[in-house]
């Protein structure tokens, strides 16, 4: 029997999902268009996988998450009440929405920016206020602009553009709500909100394990801020969010920083490399501080040079809309990888 | 700075969280208190584990879980668009209220029961309708009940009970909102709800993978349902909800099926030894389709000899309040378990 549709929740029955980035069967297709990290995570995360036994799978987790939390706090500096861990920062972000935003509240977000951020409100039956970027995606805030939770995406995604960390923390002082920078791709930038979520009472500072730890398969996503905050996130998210293993594997990958710097500090590299020799191809190349670029051809619509380079097995990202679909986003791999990009993006572009 | 407590959703400061049962550090305790399984999970899983490279969790997971749900769908005889697949059984009946409950909408339950639902309403801001059972833990529905999604929880938690199927169709029938039988322990019993989940528009079975599976520790759960309700639940789950080693193991757990029946079928026969020397020690025992028993002794307090067992290393659930405070529910372990168990019970009940 069909079921029916009077049993669903008016919003949403009348949203779309979100839609990830494509996950390609065939092993043959370079894959951008994920901001995967190329690299493979720490030897020590395969170290502490062999150690873990299946046998113990048949206990529940910890809970607290107690030695992951305490090994963030140690690598940021704060203490393990100020650190909210998550399945994936998608869950931290969904769960801010859940504690911070009344069913009247708002929901305030940079457009364009991660894609998300719209999905979680609609889902959650709030108000959605978008702030527009300029033409070249720099940030000015509207005059009287108010939400019940702003997402600060810093660097923002899809441009890769970072913010002055004076303009963030002026924002922040000033913002009546919640700010929530969204610090996905900070370990590939030069600067971070962390000193704001330590000081001011109204900033959660949001990180992830899949990129720049090169564990996106894991699902693990943190939060740094006031323990009243943390706190709050504590009461309303599910008991045992973090399994067995992605508790062991990610303590292991936190500890080995050296191996994250090094790493992140490989695709930084490329990724000024790949910036200086697309722009020489006539590509307008955003400044980027992420694991990918953000770019536009002055010739070649960003549609086209996306089916060309997926008909010569390079997977980038186009993303439809008004505001971002004159631009390609571009995942940042190894230097082999992006030679091959190049190569085919060179071949795309002399395409008749 | 002390964050302002202004920022958090008025329902979820006023709410306090779920209290799982304790993980104690000691191994030298004997736990049961969680309805952990005492047997390993399948040796399937631990050769899964050992195929799993760990360098593929660079990568994102299967958004779907396609072969995850195709997998469970095999088990059940059903489609997988009719395979829902949470983070635990925990997240789906989380995303459940969020997809099937307007905020002036309601969540219904057996009192006593599985004790999160109320803390899912709570944090949701959505109003309870608790149901209260007998004297003796016996469903009666009250004339005119009405709610938005009602969880049956069959076998219920903690009582063990299970209800009989012609009541539970019945209900299912009859009932103008969406029933969610929760069958965590059904694979304990001897009968389950999934040809209502098949027939009916408004049912939806949820199941795990932590009980019988011996799997608590990686986190998977599942929803069987009408694929109209199941999209529901897809559009507002997190993308990456399951990580790529939660599929994988899933996978190989569910695809041994015999292993599986045959360790029920252990703690099915240990658990009716157990109720026997139980009620000839003086307990009042409920009968129980669950891996657990739930047992209150007619001279000694439960509270008083849950302390007394805890002296002696052995734990036991507790739970305060009007309607189970004067029971203990001890999960079934291994024979060797059960035996330490019941020696430890015998000299709590003769302790001065």
């Amino acid at each position: 029997m069909e079921a029916n549709k009077r049993l669903i929740r008016k919003n949403v029955s009348e949203m779309a999902g979100y839609v990830p980035g494509e996950q390609p069967v065939d092993p043959g297709i370079l894959k951008l268009n994920t901001n995967e990290n190329p690299y493979p995570p720490s030897p020590r995360v395969g170290e502490a996988f062999e150690r873990c036994n299946v046998a113990d799978l048949r206990r529940y987790p910890d809970p607290q998450c107690r030695e992951l939390r305490e090994t963030i706090a140690r690598v940021h500096g704060v203490e393990p009440a100020m650190v909210f861990v998550g399945n994936g920062s998608d869950e931290v972000l969904a769960l801010i929405i859940r504690a911070f935003v009344e069913n009247d509240g708002s929901v305030g977000f940079f457009d364009p920016s991660y894609s998300l951020y719209p999905v979680l409100a609609q889902a959650a039956g709030v108000a959605q206020r978008p702030v527009a970027l300029g033409d070249d995606f720099e940030w000015s805030m509207p005059d009287g602009y108010e939400a019940s939770v702003f997402f600060l995406t810093c660097p923002n995604a899809p441009t890769g553009m970072a913010y002055a960390p004076e303009t963030v923390a002026d924002f922040c002082r000033t913002f009546n709500g919640l700010v929530v920078v969204d610090e996905a791709y900070a370990d590939f930038a030069e600067g971070n909100a962390l000193s704001l979520a330590r000081e001011l009472g109204n900033v959660l500072v949001c990180r992830t394990l899949s990129k720049s730890y090169s564990l996106a398969g894991l699902r693990v996503g943190y939060a740094i801020g006031s323990p009243v905050l943390i706190d709050a996130l504590g009461r309303i998210k599910d008991s045992y969010n973090i399994g067995c293993l992605a508790q062991k594997l990610a303590v292991a990958a936190l500890n080995d920083q050296a191996y994250m710097l090094r790493h992140t500090g490989f695709i930084r590299e490329t990724r000024e490399r790949v910036a200086r020799e697309l722009y020489m191809m006539g590509f307008v190349v955003t400044p980027s501080q992420a694991n990918f670029l953000w770019v536009r051809h002055e010739r070649v619509a960003a549609k086209e040079l996306f089916s060309r380079l997926r008909e010569r097995k390079v997977l980038a990202r186009y993303f439809p809309g008004e505001r971002t679909d004159r631009h390609l986003r571009i995942t940042i791999g190894t230097d082999a990888d992006m030679d091959r990009f190049l190569f085919e993006m060179r071949n795309a572009l002399n395409q008749q």
